[in-house]
This record gives C-alpha cells, structure tokens and sequence, in this order.
C-alpha cells in the first residue's frame, strides 16, 4: 500500500504506535490530499457543558480502531482518494471572533487547493467558520444530523455566537440555502412555542425524530436527496442526535434520538450526493468515561469519509 | 411570564442559579398550584440493591436541563396550569410503616385541596401511601410501566410492605381496581411458573415487552385506553421498565426493555385521560454515574407533566 | 426444591450468601449434572483490549440477579435438568498452547459424561479447544452471534491462535462444518475487501447486521434453522454482536449492532434445536465499570440455558 | 499445606477460581476453625447514604489478592491457626430489630465454640449485636478506629439502634467497659458543641485526628495498650476512620483523616492483646467504582487476622 | 435555633430537602447576613480544562453533609454570625469582560453592607473582579493556597484576564500589596526558568510545597502572620493546592501537594486575622466523577466560615 | 528556541496539537537525541490483571500537561540535552520470548548510539530486554522503586519470564550487580516466610516501606547513593510503589505506600548518579478511569529526565 494507506492493525496492535486519524500518515499542505482529517479543539461557542475542546484528540484515539474496508460497500475511501491527517487547526481559546477568524482562514487554505475537509470537533459553532471558508462564492446546501435545530437567534442577552445560533447566522450571511436545508432528529423540550418558527419561515426542512420514525430510514433519505437537490452540499453531523444511551459524552444530551445503525444506514444513503466538507461535533470527553460515545463519533467520521469518497461525491 | 414560569435557562445557563424542578418557583401551600411536584427521598422498601432515596436530587438537577415547551404539542404545562416544586416529603428512614404514615398524610394534603401531585421517588413502594392519600374514597385505575409486576405476596419471611408487593397491597386494600390497571413492560427471571397469578386472577392487564412489540405502540395505547376506560386512574412510571442501556442507574435493572422514545409515545398516548396523579420511580444515582438515568427520569417527568397538563385530564 | 435449584433471592436477598452461577450448588464430578456451568478467565487469544480473564467472576456475580423461571416459557430449566456450577476451568495465563490443552482435557470430561457444558468466557479463542473436546468425533454446525467473523487468517506475523481467527481453525480442523455454520450480527469495518472471503469460499452463511433487519427477527431464526438443518451444532455468543451501547464492556467493540431484546428474541427462536453446548464470551470488566456487560452476558447464559434445557435439544 | 492454607496465587492466578475470603476454605461448623471470617451484608442501621450491605462481597473479591504471609512478622496467620469462611450471617433487610437478634444468635455459636469471629460489615450497627454474643458475660475492652464517635443519643425523632449510635448502646447495655474504651482518628463536623459528652463522660478516651499526629504512632498505641490493660476487648475497624483519599467508598466520609500505612502502624502495634474478635465495616462498593477501598478493607482485615493470630492473643 | 442556623441532618436526612450551602437559609439582601455564601458558576478565565462553572452546585451539594459545629473548636460559626446562602453570582459564559463587571457589582453590594462574602467558584480568575469590589479603596493582604503562582503575564498571544494571570492583575491594578502576599504550596513545572520572576520582584512570599516541608505546618502559619502584619487580607483558597490524590477534580492538576490534614491545620492558624473575604476556586465537577473534591472543597469551605466568625476577624 | 523544545502550553492549549512526550519532536534515528523517549506498550509478562500495554498512549497523553522547567533546579532538561520521542517499540502481543528479542534488538540501537533512553512500559518484564541491550557488557547498578520485589523464580508451573520474577533473571543472567540493588518501597503480603530470600541471599539492599520512614527521606537517598557508588546504575520506577490512593491504575495495586511527594524528593536525590537509562511501568490505564495515575507516571518521568539531564549522569 502507498503512503495514504494506514497502518495495519493485524500488523502492529491498535493500542501501539503513532495516534493519528484512522493511522493515517500527517501531512501539512493542503495539496497532498483529496480528503483532509482535521481537529477543532474548540468550545467556546458552548452554552452549557464544556468539553469538546477534547474532542479532536479522544476521537483521533477512537478512530484507531478502525480499519480501512467498508463491509457494506466493500471498497476503502483510500483505494480511491488521498487521505490524511491535518493535525489541529489554530484557535484562541479565549475569545470567540478570534477564533471564528483562525478557523476560517484555516479552512480558506484546503477550500483553495480543492480538498475537502471532514472535521473532528469541536462545539457546534465550528461549522460557521468552516462554512464562511468553503461557501465563500455562495450559498450551499446543508444536511445537518442533529437533535437541536441550532436556529436561536441568540443567548444570554444577545450572544449571537453560539452553538445553538449558528445555523440562524450561516443563513442571514448566505452561506447556506435555507431551502436546501435539512435537519434530521429535532426534538426535545424548547424555549417557545414556535421554536423553529425562524427556520421554517426560512424554508428549511426539518425531519423531527417522530418524521424519522414516520418515514422510515428509506423515506428519510429520499427526503433528504430531494432538498439537496443534487447540488452541492455541506454536511454536519452532531453527535446528540444520536440518542444518549449511545452516545452519552455530549454537552447537551437529548432522550428520543436514532440508534448508532439508523444514522449509519441515513448515512449511507448520501453516497453520490455532491458533498463539499463534513464535519462531527460535540462529542465531549469529560462526559464519556467509558469512551463510548468517542467510538460512536469515530466510526460517524469513517461512514463520512466513505461518502465522501464514493464517486460522484463533490 | 408569570412567577410560576421556569428561569429561562437561554437567560441564565443550566448550571447556575437555584436548583429546582424544570427551574420552577418553590411554594408550600398546595393550593398555590394545580400540579405540585414532589420529590419522595424514600427506599426503605427496596429488596435488592438501594439508592433511590438519592433520586430526587439528582431529578431535580436533571431538570434544569429541561425547557416549557414540548416539540410535539408545541404548548407548555405552564401556559394553561400552575405547577410548582414543593419541596421533599418528610419520611422516616429508619422504619417503614412511620414513613407510609407521614406519606400518606402529606399528600392528603394535596389531595384536599385538589392539587395533582407528581413525584420524584424513592423506591416503588411510596406509590401505595401516595394511593392511600388519593384514592380513599375508592379504587382507581392504575397505569403502571414497569419490568415488574410487584405483586408479590411478601418476601423474606412475610415482609408485606416492599416495592415488589405495592400493587398487591394496593388491589387489597382496595385502592386500585385490578380491572382498570394496566402493567406495560414486564418481563424478565421470575420466582415460580405462574408468578403472575395474583394479578391475572385480580384481573390486572398485563402486558409483556413480548406484547408490547407485537401490539405495536399504537395498539399498546389503545389498550390501555381501553383498559382505563375514560375513569379516573393513577400513572406510575418505574424507570427500569426502560432498557437499562437507557437507564442504567436503577436498583433491579432487568435487560431487554423499551427504548426512551418508545416510552416517550407511549406516554403521549395517554393525554386526556383523568389522570389524579403520577410518579416516576426508581432512579437510582449511585448506580448513575453518568447521570444517563436521571436525565431520562426527568424527561419523563416532563412528558407526564405536559399529559397532566392536556385539556380534559382529571 | 431439590439440590439443583438455585438459593431463592426472595429468601436471601441477592447481595448476600455464596456467589456461583445462578445461585446454583457447586459440583465437581461432570456426572452430577446434565448441564454444566464453567468459568473459563483466558484472555491470552486477545488481539487489542484485554481483560475478559475477569469475566467469569463478573458473570458470575451478575447472574445472582437472575430468578428460576422464564417470563415467556413459564417454565425453569431446573424443573427437567440437573444444572450446577463447576468452577472455573485451569488455564495457562501465560501461554497459549498450553491453555488449549488444558482446556480441551478438562471439557473432555464432560464430553465424556454426557453433561453439556455453558461456558463463561474468557476471549472467544476459547471455543476452539472447547470444540476440540466437545466436536472430536466429527464436524458439528456453528451458531455464531458476533459483530465479527473470526476467520482471519493471523496476526502480527503469522499467530495463527487468536480470537480473530479461531472460526477459521474450527473449520480447517474440521470441527465446524462450514455449510452448518450461520454468523449473525457481521459488520464494521475490515482489513481487506474481500475479508470474509474464506467464510464464504468455505459455504459459512453469514447474516450482516443489514440482513438481520432486511429478514426481520422471524427470517433470522428461519435461516439459522435451515442452516443447521436438525443435526448437532454448537452455539456461540459474542457479546460484541450487541451493540455497545447495551454491551459497552468488550475488547473490540462495533457500534451498530442489534438490541438487547432483539438477542433474545433469536435465541428463544433456537429452541429445540440439537445444541452439544454452548458459550458467552468477551465480556470484559475491566471495560465495564457499571456492570451493564456483565448483567446483559449473564441474561444471555440464562437464556442459552433455557434453550439447552428445552425438550428435544440434544 | 493443609486444607486450612489458602489457594495460592502463584499457582492459580487470583481472577480465576473460587471466591473466598483470603482464598481461603469455606466452612460450616464453627468448631472447625480457630478464627472465623463472616460477612454480615446488612446496613439497615445507615443514616445517610446506604451501600454497605454490598461490603462481604466486595471485600471477598479483594482479598482475593492478599497472599498468606506479612511482610513484616515474616509469619503467616495460617501456621499457627485454622482460618476459615464461614460464609455470610443470616438478616433480614427490611427489619432492624430481627436483624439484630439474627446476628447475635449466628455469633453465639461462634462465641460458644471459642471461635474467634473477624466480620467484614456491613454498616457500623453491626457491631451492636456481635457484642451482644460475644461480651454476654460481662463487659469487654473497645478499640474503635473511627472518625466518628457513634455515640449520638438517637436520630430522626427517636431511633435508638443506628450506626450513629451503636457505642452509647452497647455501653448502656454494659457490653462494653467506657473506661477500656479507646477511639482514634475522631474528626469532622458535628451536631452540638459538646458532641461527644456522654462518651467523655462515661470515660471513653477519644483520640482526635488532631490527637493522633500530636502523639504520633508510637504514642498512640502506647495510649491504646494503656486504657486497654491487657483485659479482653473488641477491635472495631471502621474504613471512615481513613482518609477518603485512600477509601472514597464509604456512607459518611470526614475528610482529613490518618493514612492507609499509619492505620497499619497502628494495628501491628496491638499484636498481643488478647482481642476477643474484630471488625471492618462501611465499606460501600456502590460509592466505590474502583475497588480502592474493598482493597484497602481487605488489608486491613490481613492485618487484623495477624493480630488475632499473634501468640497471646484472646 | 433561629432562622440562620442550618437544618438539622439528625432531624431530616441529608439526602433529603432544600439544597443550600450548609443546609441554611437562602438570602437575597445583603444586610440580612454578617457572611454571605455565594456561588460563583464561571469558568471562562481557564486556559485548559473547563469545568469549573460546574463547581457552586457541586459544593453546594456536598456542603449538605457538614455539620453546624467545629470539633477543635467546639463552636460554631453560626452561634455568633448571621450565615447565608445568597445563591449564584450572576455572569455571562460568553464573554470575559462583561462577566468581571457582573461580579464586581454584585460584590460590591456587599461590601457596601459590610458583608464578608466566602465564594464557591468557578476558576481562578473570579478573585479579580471580587478583588476590584471589596479593595477599592486600596490594596490588601492576600493568602493564597495553591500549586501555581497565577502570575503569568499573558496566555495564547496576549490574553491578560485568565486564571493563570490573575495575581499579576491584582498586583498591577492596586487591589493587592504584593508585601502582603504570601502563596503557599507553589509547585510543578513551569515555562520559563525564572517563572516567577514578577512575583519574586514584587515582594512576594512564596512558599513552594517543599518551603512547607522545610518549615513545618507551625512554622508556615507564623510565616503567613508574619507576612499579613495583622492588616486586612483576603484568603483564596485554589483546590489544586491540595495533592490530586485527595483533590482530583481540578482544571490543572499538579502531584505532589499537601494532605488536606494539613490545608486544615493551615487554615486554623489564621484565626484572628483581619480577613475580608475568601474564595474556594477550580473545584471541576466533570473531573470529580466520586464528588471526592466537592466534599474536600466544601469542607474545607467550612474551615474558612469558621476562621471568618473567630473573634478578631475583620 | 531549536528543534528539541516542546510546543508551548501557553502558545498552544494543552488539549490541541499533536500528542507527543511533553510535546517534543518525534525522530527516528537514536543518534538525533541524547535522551531517547520510548513508549513500550506490552504487558505479556503479567501475572494478574492486564492492561499496562495501553500505558505508552496515556502516559503521552497526560505528559502534554508538563511545562519544560523545574520548579526547584529551575533549569529545562531542554537546555543541555537533545531530547526526543521515539515512538513506541516493536513487540509481538502474543508471545513472551518474541517480544523479549524484539525490545532487546531495538534497544541495543540506541546503546550503540549512546542515547539513554527513558521508556514508559509496559509492564516490568520489559525492563528485562532493557537490561539484556544497555548492560551487555556487564552487570550495572539497578535503583527500583517498586512495592514488589520481583525477585519470585516462577509462576504458574515454571514461567521464568514474568513481571514478577524479571528482576531474579537479571540477576542471574549477570545484567545486574544484586550488590549494586537497591530496592525501595517494598511491603504487603507475599507467598513465603522468607519471600525475598533469594535477594537477600544474593546481597541486594531492600528498603521496605518501614525502612523508608524510619530512615526518612534523606537517609534513603544517602542510602541508594551509598549501594551504587558511583556506579553506571539502572533506574526502575514501577507506579505500584506509590500508595493507590495517589496511582490506582495499575495492576497488583499494595496499600501502604509512600505519597507522590515523598516519591519526587527521593528522584531528585539521585541527581549526578551515572544512570544508563530508566523507565516508568506498571501504568494501566483500564485501572485508571479518572488518568490520576497516567499523570502521576508522567511526572515521574519528567522528574527522571531532569535527573538524567543534570550535568555528571552518565
């Protein structure tokens, strides 16, 4: 195997050797991948429980245990694509518009050369930045698996930039399409009646759990393709959708959501679709003790990172 | 909002400011609220593992997490009642009957002056004082999800008064009609072949997950409609009907439950009928380190408190 | 209740008195029993994690909690069958080799006297010696509940001896007939594209966790039937093939997998079926500080025993 | 060796096996052991966070790893002794009452057999009922490593027989002499000014923490040896005494207490009293997720059983 | 008792009812108290591990268990001080600045009432702005426990307000005279060879951990009197002072650090100084999974009510 | 600063970037460092529980909290010597001798470029095939801190290769000079009467536990100093030496122990000795839930690298 192959783990154990992403080699200039693995160690957007600042590095160390065929597809993203690990983009923990301004101007440099990233987060607010770096010359669509629709406008008195805001502000600054929007797994208790009003004024899509479970996965995913509508498409992936006795290391939990294999079947079924970047965020170690829901992240970015190598991906 | 709305935790983050249940005002007159709730640090009756006397701290904490307005029936319980928190129930932890006496006196408080309680336990066994307090002038109907049935006789030579003897206790004394009660999730290892006897002679619906699965969760609430058969009855939730992936934290775990979203449906099922009062059971937070089972507690504290709240329910 | 029934935890509570398989009495000589319980702490065949050396203790407190009857069949495996508690088996803990010859002795011993044997393992490496004593005079089927196929080749330079490749030896030694052989719950990723490819070449029929919801839980059991075909066979039970969110404490864990319910669901389904013996495995403590793994392996030996004890099994 | 020597753990390693304390055989009849190891899984008599019902069990599998010889006296208990587990002692979990005439009728054949109990608790009430077998003659000497007093009148509106007030019991009931009364390690807040007025008025010599380090090791025992006087007494060990450093898991922890190697100093230093059986007791597994203070109980149980075993002891 | 002494955990568990720090009664106006309790949830000053803003309820929960008298002492602080708990200081999790004025005129309202606050926090950095309210009017004495001197100049290019730099403000900013400073338990690895270059020049006293070896617990307290002179000092109390084997739930762990025995014997020794105010800081739940810390945190929070109420104290 | 200086924690949160031993360069050629940094994740030599093979990882991980001074030399280990991570070394999981020649040959790379190495294992078997590279051409000196005194023949029916008899093997294959031995922290129970006769008979110096606070800390380094006499010496820090209260992650934890602290003065004591190399082991991460003894390795290894770095170490 080439250089973009990972170590084998029937040949040296998973719990030896260097920790990269997958046991991808590290590479530093955007143009020597396809697809860049990158970590956001930032939370400053949290409005509740810290801790995905941990995140990039638990779900490096998870991702260690997995190898590299798809046993559905049978195929490896690396027989296809060149893949590598980025290491961790630059922030400040300390201040939320310095931070916003280093992520995008991070992701500026891999939008430039054309590689795709699929990002290790991070709280939620990450994917603003992102998206300012890599939806620069216009609004793109946005498949967002998630438990919170994200769409407050804003917090605390008047906090605009939150985890809990970004999608609000990635549509009033035309990065994402408002009708080309989809969140699946929206639920839980919220602060005002109308909640989503913001959203569905917009015209977004959004597929509460209760559609999930009404539509079937199938129904789901052709919903899902519809918006889209074969155009090019960001796709986020927040942990809590997932329901928490999966994936309990989050900052803002929800009970109710999709089991592990239901979101790895929805997954799957964007395989083809135009997909210019992916991110997984708000998995948060110091509420994982067991590790588990790291695993469960770790294996959402190798689904991504199959998608995002099928061809007919972006 | 009015001073018996919750602190919006979009003003002040979760994690600070007074702890009380769904961040709500705490009052001691019962007539100052139409569903008071109440935490019962109560395990005196446990026959296995205790910690459920720890399980009103940790759903009150747990309940900060939790906002007005249900995604569903996008209203809030506080929007059309008064609901408060009302503080724990005196109890006597060194002796059980003492503890049933000051049970039963306290909510015969709430009960004169009409105020539906929902409570925090405690272990199973403080569902029957709090039925001695509001079913006295006779049987009710008794909707019970639960892995166990808890009509045991007596255990350990002839105890009579534990949490796996309360629904026997209760059909005795004529509390609760057996006829009217429906038992959602039983299963597991039982003591002898026909271990269920005393309820099905009784008359009890029972139905198993085994039953649960093939009526589906729309036939599981069209039977228990039909079981309750539009009269008054009495809700009580024990946390290990749920799968114990989904609420470890419980003192008789029995694997192969019901997911949290099952129970979630399966609850909003029951909006409309005369409910005089509910409890969750159970949690128990030395057996919680993660605070899995609490949070699920809380939850469901909440999808009973927006059925108390429907229009038509006692 | 004769010697054979297990000390009631309505007499004793659970926490206390002797800890053995089910409450049940110790036997030594392999002829007191029909159905004999053993611990086997090996883990020397662990290619990543280790630690289920610690499972048959962990299984062993954990199966205290589990009651004579069955909630579904009404019947307790005890009422027919002599079943007991042998201990643990000797092992080699530092060598490989001699672990299986000890183990593959000691289970000739109950291959001679006719007492089939459910072990608590240990890696699943295990089986084969197990296989060794049980399957000696001709190939036997193979029910396999895993999240892993087990035919790997070798290991870190040529070990042929592990967990990852002792189906594959089973097969080649002629123990396991593979067109007798069915694998449920296949899936994650692999080393190669092809990775089952001596599974299939061999006639193994293996269920992906896609084909166990493509068939539905009745098919599943209709397909194992029909591999199995009547004759003797063999079962075991990785607690891998559960998903980890039920089964969190295993060396090499595969998010995706089915329920807790769902297993026993099969396993019920296997009834009658001519089973020479059979084994959990890969519960690891060391991976489960809740006990989850360990209450959810110890229901599935419950389970199998039930199975084993049914009238027509062999 | 004889069958009084416990299995070794060079030859088996200590996760495989029977459980049993020390490794030790079990046993029925008291006249066959010289020194007898109970469990007593009762804390009926706990007044805040229970759990130490769980304590024979865990406290067995720790000591699964104690092997037979002290690093110090270069002996082992075993060669001048028989020791032996005598299993758990019969209570009743729902009734204090019963559960204390249990315990000391179970004691009472010991005490009849001049077999000298070592207990692992079990809450502090314990002790209560051993005393009342083990001192019916007249009363005896206490050792009392403690960080509370456990000389409180009563709790919660009068209850006289807790783990809080066991000591002013069995001095009112003359099992115990105040003035060969020794405690050490008392500390932390507490109720009234003079908290421990009855004890320093009957004459019990209290040891502060604060005490301890003013006289240092040698000074203590030497205190110890004095008010003991070479008469009988009853050394009882409660793991609270420690620092929660080193033993987190118990229902009442005072922080600021002595170390693990300082409570062993001390205990050697009581070799030769002639001590007429011991305990150690409020050991709580469930706030114990590590195992640390099993361990820890464990060893100070081997110390104790050195001590029993010293030539001129009782 | 009046209204400001604690309820009493003979009467009514401590599992049960309001949680307030100490079990005491919950103020809003200053003037009702001579020494205000306050948490302080802000943790947005930590330059690695968040958590802190977890620490008021935890503290508060864990101060439930303190009793109202002191066992050296025999008093209590509650016989000559009017002691409350006036819930959460208010902050914005978003944003530094605008948190160090909430803090500063909430604190300043009590020291316009002459109301000595002890603070629960939150990280390091929550002593500036408490600082900027109560020395106004000039600088003050300042007694520090902690393992790190928090005189950085600045974090990730040019960050000033964070919790490693806090002093250095304090310093600069008037508010403390560094010749009446004095730090204790300074330790651990550090950026630059003279690391404490600023505080060394400013007149510091810096005890390292091995400075309270070398002069004793005796000699550390004479040398913290010696330093304050007998003028008005405020007293923070960083829990990472303490070792993290009795402390481990804290942003910045450094091994190696006193016993809290010994923080406790500290504490006593400044009875009778003229204090102002004090803090117990860094208390990080998510790291604290036993609540070992919290429990240390609050005792040792209860050491400080006491040194605050001895006569003599400002 | 050069290429040899770890990344700044104050440029850079501790929780980004990559994961390297105090946040060095990784180099691969032995020749680019003058102190060798090597993660050894193998525990085949283990006797009880597993788990020190998943040392190496956290140990890394937990060094990235390690600034590059000495808060008491105050001089960087940085400033004088080319320091460097080296990854992990070679080993085979599933056999001893295997392994012993891999770490022996990969090693003896190291000796023929004169770069000492500082390993994190692993369990203490690897400090064996250390020895057999380093010691070659005759026996050295050898410093063990240790709760163990390693010096068993066999186990398990003749096993020579364990973590518990490695010490005896170096001994006899003249690796070590057992009068240049010095062993401290010993204690806890043990097999035989006469346990460490083999040491004692071959002249080593055991300073148990006792010996170390009756010597006190300074007599104890006069002590070691005084056996290796200036001698090239091996230095061997096993975590279990430490009291569990501060290292619980390992395998065969022994209460009793000396504290961090105490642990830290004894290493700086050996400054100027000629030490060849060292290592830390016995870490065991599945032990270790909250990473308090991941931490406490780390320090130790920075402590031991300062010492390797004073100016007259070999």
């Amino acid at each position: 195997m080439d250089a973009t192959w990972p170590a084998s783990s029937s040949a040296t154990p998973r719990y030896a050797g260097p920790v990269s992403f997958f046991r991808l080699p590290v590479r530093l200039d955007p143009k020597e991948a396809d697809i860049a693995l990158i970590g956001l160690p930032y939370d400053g957007g949290t409005t509740n429980r810290a801790g995905a600042r941990h995140g990039p590095r638990a779900l490096r160390e998870a991702s260690m245990m997995i190898r590299p065929f798809h046993h559905v597809s049978r195929t490896s993203p690396y027989s296809t694509h060149r893949v590598a690990d980025f290491g961790d983009c630059p922030i400040d923990p300390l201040e939320i518009e310095a931070s916003l301004s280093l992520i995008r101007d991070h992701y500026a440099r891999f939008a430039a050369a054309g590689t795709r990233p699929l990002t290790a987060g991070g709280d939620h607010l990450i994917s603003l930045p992102i998206l300012r770096a890599l939806a620069a010359r216009g609004p793109v669509g946005l498949i967002q698996f998630d438990a919170h629709s994200d769409t407050n406008d804003s917090y605390f008195g008047g906090h605009r930039l939150t985890h809990g805001t970004w999608v609000r502000r990635a549509i009033e600054e035309g990065l994402v399409d408002p009708r080309r929007t989809v969140q699946i797994g929206i639920r839980g208790s919220r602060y005002a009646p109308d909640g989503n009003d913001f959203a569905e004024q917009a015209g977004v899509t959004t597929l509460y759990i209760e559609d999930v479970y009404r539509l079937g996965l199938a129904g789901v995913v052709a919903r899902i393709r519809e918006v889209i509508a074969g155009l090019p498409a960001y796709l986020t992936f927040d942990v809590d959708g997932i329901d928490p006795a999966f994936a309990p290391g989050t900052g803002t939990p929800e009970v109710g959501g999709y089991t592990v294999h239901e979101a790895q079947v929805l997954l799957r079924g964007l395989a083809g679709l135009p997909l210019i970047g992916a991110d997984v965020v708000e998995v948060s170690p110091p509420f994982d003790p067991q590790g588990t829901t790291a695993l469960v992240g770790a294996t959402m970015m190798f689904e991504i990172l199959c998608v995002l190598a099928t061809p007919g991906a972006a």
